[in-house]
C-alpha cells in the first residue's frame, strides 16, 4: 500500500478517481486538470517531469482523442503521450481506458493494461447506461414509463440491467434476443421474450425501443413497421443498430446515446473506475 | 353511452382526454384547440354556439388562469367562461380542474364538478409526479440514483409512490413522516423511518431530498446542516416545504417542480383526467 | 431507563420480547418459563410475589385463554390472574395482547393497555401474516407462486403487504376492494383491480384465492364460480369471510388461517411486539 | 403437426405435459399411468404395443430408477425399457430426462434426447427450486425471510434467481462466488458480494445458508464458525457442497434438497419440459 500513483488528464470521473484512490490510502498525484484542482487530499504536480517516481499511472477514459496528447479537457494546455512515456519509464504499471496499438507503441516497455476491456467495469458501467437511457425517454415520451411498452433489443450486460431496470419501473417490457437460453431467462425474469427473427410481428406495439446491439437488427424491413410515434434509443457502440437514413426517410425519432455514464454520473464513473484499477492492482501484484 | 360530451380548451391532455372518450364510445366534440385539432374521431366544433347540445362540458386543468377565459394554449382567440356559461345552460354536468368560487358562481345553476379534486386522480397523478422527480433527479445529481442516498419529507400519496420508485431503482432510501403508523409502514415496506422530529440528526447524509410535506420543514435549522452538494426537489404546492431564500443564502441547489404530470407525460395525464371523469359520470348518473 | 419490568407467560415471542428488552437497557424479569428459560440477561423469579417489586408487567398474546389463568404454555403451574393483579398493585402499567372487559376488570386500579389494538403492530404484524399465507399457498399448490393467477380480496393492511410479496414473486395479482381511492391504489401498484361487486364476473380465473376481509364475502354464489382446483386461503378474524359450509359442499378446499405471526415466525413476532411496548412506554412516560 | 406422440410413465408432470401437447394441437396417447388417468383430451393406450405408430415417445424424468423398467409410480405393472424399444423402432424421436449410457445402447439405432440437459429447462427449473428452497427456510425459521439474514453460496443458475427471490422478499441478502465478473453482477444486482476464499470471515452473520455449488466449499473451517441457530439448505445435487458428517458433530441444521420442481410445483414442472420438448421437437425438424 505504499505505491504513489499519478492520475493524468481526464475529467470530474479522474478526480473522483484520485479522490477514492486517497480514501483507501495509496499516496495520490494528479497532473492536468488545470488551476482548479486542489484539494488537501491528493498532491497537485506542477510540471509533467515528476511523474517520474510514481509506480502506476493512470491515463483517462479514452486515453486520447488524437492519438497524439492525453485527452484533458480541464487541462489549459496540452499533455503529449510521448512526453508522458519518457517521463514514466521507471513506473510498473500505465492503466488507460480504450488504448488502441499506436498508444501501445508509445509505451512500448512498460507493461500497459487497458481498465476499459475489464468485464467488471463493463457490468458495472451498464447501471448508469441503464439509467441515462431511462433519463432520455422519460424526457421524450409523452406517456410515463410507468405502463409504457418497452422494447429491448439484446440481451447482453445493457440488455439485462435495462430491462430490469424498466420492469421495475412498471412498464410492460418485452426482449429480444437470439439465443434459447437467453430467451429462457428473459421469460424467468418476468419479460415478454421473442426472438429476434420474429421481431418484425411485434415492433408496432412499442412506445419506445431500446437497442444494445452492435448490429444492424433495426433495418428497414423493420423499421417499417414501427409504430410512428415510437422513441427509438440506440445505445450500442461503433456502427450502432439502427439504420438511420432509412429511419430518418420514416420521420422516426432515433436518439443516439453513446458513453452515457460520463456524461450522466461521472462520479460513479469514477467509482467504477476505481473497483477496477484496484482488482488490476491486486492481480498485478504491483 | 349516448351522452354528448364537448372538450373546451386545454392542452394535449385534454386532446388525449377527447379521444380516449370516443374510444369508449362517447360522441364528442371539442372546440378551442386552433386548427391543428382536426381527428376523424371527434367533431371539430367552430363556433362556441354549437356546445349547446351538450350533455357534458368538460374544461381544462386548470380551467383559467385570469378567472375570465377558459385556460386554451392552443387556441388563437380568447373563450370567455361567461360566454361558456351561456350556452351551456342546457347541460346536466360542467367538469374542471381547480373550479374556484368565482367559476362555480358563473356556471350557477347547472351542476359543476372538480374533477381535480377526486382522491383517485391525485392517487394517480402520483405516478407522473414521481417520475418527473426521478427524471429532475437524474438530470442533476453526478452519482446514478442507483446506490444513491435519498430523503423523502413526507408519506402522503406522492411520498408512497416515491419512495417505492427510488427504492425499487436500487437508492438507500429513507422516509421522515410524524404518526406512529406511517413510521410502521415506511418500516414494513422497507425505508428508513425518520420521525420528522429527528429530521436534523441524519440530513446531512443526503445525495438527494424530496420534499413533498406543503408546510415548512426543510426550515433554516435544517439546511444547514444538509449536504452542500445535496440537491433539494420541492414537490409540495402552494407554499412549498423549503425556505428557499435561506437555502439561497447557504448556496444549496433547489429546485421546485410543480404541475408535473402535464409536464413530463400529457398523454399519461389525459388518461388519468378521462378515468376520473367516466368515475363522475357513473356516479351521478349523468 | 432504570425501569424494572417483568414478562409473564407466553411462548418463545415473549422470551424474545424479554431478551430484547435487555439489550435495550432495561432490567428485566420473567416468570411463567418453566424451567429452561435460564438466561444470564434477565432474571428467572421463582416465585410471583416476586412480580411486587416491577414497574411494568408485560402479559402475553393472548393474555389469556379461559380468563382465569395466565395463557402460559411454557410453565408446569397454572398461573392465577387474580393473584397477578394482587401483586402487580404497585406496578405503573400492565401491557398485554387481547385484553377484555373481564381482565380490565381484575386489573381496575391500574393502567392496563393492550399492545395488541396498537397500529404499528397490526402493520408490523401484516409481514408474518403474509409470508405465512405465501407459505400455505407453496405448500398447497402444485404451480410455482410465480406465474400463478391470486385474488387478495380486501386492501386493508394484510392485503396490501400480502399483494405486494405475491406481485413481487412474480404472479399475476388481483385485488379487490370496494372503495374508488383503494381501486386507484391497486392499479396504481400495478395489479388488477376489481370492485367488490364485480368479483362473480372474474373468480373463476385463479390459481389460489386470499381472503382478508371478516365478513361474508366470498358466499355460495360466488363460490360457484370458484375454478375446483383453486385454493382458498382465509386469513381475517372471528367470522372468518367465506362460507366454508358452502365452499365444502362444493369440494372446494378451503384453509383457515390464523395466528399466523406467532406460529411461523416467533422471534420476527417477539421483536414486533418488543417495539411496540417501547413506544407505549416512551408515550406514557413511565 | 399432425406428429403422434406417446408418452410413457413417470408421475403429474408428464400428465401434464400430454395435455399441454394435446391443447397444442398434437394427437397425444399414454401409457402406463394406472387406471385413473382417463382424459377426454388424449388416448389412453391399453396395451404396450399400441405405442408402435408413434412418431415421438416420452419417456419420464427420470427414465428409469432401476436402468430396467421405465420409472412408472402411477402404474400397477411394470413397463420395461426393452419392451419399449422394441415397439419404438419406428419412431423418429425418444425424448427422455437423464438418459445414462445403458439407455442410450437399449435405444440404439433411435435418435434419443435428453430434454433434462437442455439449458432452457435448467433455467426455468431454476424458478420452482429457488421457490422450494425459500418454502423450506420459511418453514424452518423463527424469523420472517423479510429482514432475515441469507447467504447464497454460487451463482450460478439457481444462485441467480434465489438471490433474487430472497431480495423481493426483503431480506438482506449476501453471494458469494469465484469469479470478479460474477462478483460485479451480484454488487450490481444490489446484494452484497463475497468472494468464496473470504466466506470465513462473514460466515457467522447469517440466519441461513443456501449452497448452489456442487463442491465442498463448506468445509470444516467454514462450518465451525456458521451461527449455530442457522439452518443450512443444500440444493446441489450428487455429492452436495455441504461436509454434513461434520455438520451433525457441530449440531448444525442441514436439509438437503433434491429435485425440487417435481415435488414443489409438478404442473408447472410438466409445462417446463413440455415448453422444452417443443423447442426440441422444433429443431429436429421431425
Amino acid at each position: 500500500m505504499c505505491k504513489t500513483i499519478t492520475v493524468i488528464g481526464g475529467d470530474l470521473r479522474q478526480l473522483t478517481l484520485a479522490e477514492l484512490l486517497c480514501s483507501d490510502g495509496y499516496e495520490v498525484s494528479i497532473f492536468g486538470f488545470g488551476k482548479d484542482s486542489v484539494s488537501d487530499k491528493y498532491n497537485v504536480l506542477s510540471q509533467l517531469s515528476e511523474i517520474k517516481d510514481s509506480d502506476i499511472i493512470i491515463l483517462p477514459m479514452p486515453v486520447t482523442t488524437d492519438t497524439i496528447n492525453v485527452n484533458a479537457p480541464l487541462n489549459n494546455e496540452e499533455i503529449s503521450l510521448k512526453e508522458v512515456a519518457k517521463y514514466s519509464v521507471g513506473a510498473k504499471l500505465i492503466l488507460g481506458g480504450r488504448i488502441n496499438k499506436e498508444i501501445y507503441e508509445i509505451f512500448s516497455g512498460i507493461k500497459c493494461i487497458d481498465y476499459y476491456k475489464r468485464e467488471e467495469l463493463m457490468i458495472k458501467n451498464a447501471v448508469p447506461t441503464a439509467e441515462g437511457a431511462v433519463e432520455i425517454a422519460m424526457g421524450e415520451l409523452p406517456v410515463t414509463i410507468n405502463k409504457s411498452r418497452c422494447l429491448v433489443v439484446g440481451y447482453g450486460r445493457i440488455g439485462k440491467i435495462l430491462s430490469k431496470l424498466l420492469d421495475k419501473l412498471g412498464s410492460d417490457v418485452t426482449v429480444s434476443a437470439r439465443k434459447y437460453s437467453d430467451l429462457a431467462w428473459i421469460e424467468v425474469n418476468g419479460y415478454n421474450a421473442v426472438h429476434n427473427s420474429d421481431l418484425s410481428y411485434v415492433v408496432d406495439k412499442f412506445d419506445v425501443i431500446f437497442n444494445t446491439v452492435p448490429a444492424l437488427i433495426l433495418d428497414e424491413d423493420i423499421l417499417k413497421r414501427v409504430n410512428p410515434d415510437c422513441v427509438i434509443i440506440d445505445l450500442a457502440s461503433k456502427p450502432g443498430g439502427v439504420d438511420f437514413e432509412k429511419a430518418g426517410d420514416l420521420g422516426l425519432k432515433v436518439i443516439w446515446a453513446l458513453s452515457l455514464p460520463g456524461r450522466v454520473a461521472p462520479i460513479t464513473s469514477g467509482k467504477i473506475i476505481k473497483d477496477t484499477v484496484v482488482n488490476i492492482i491486486a492481480e498485478e501484484g504491483v
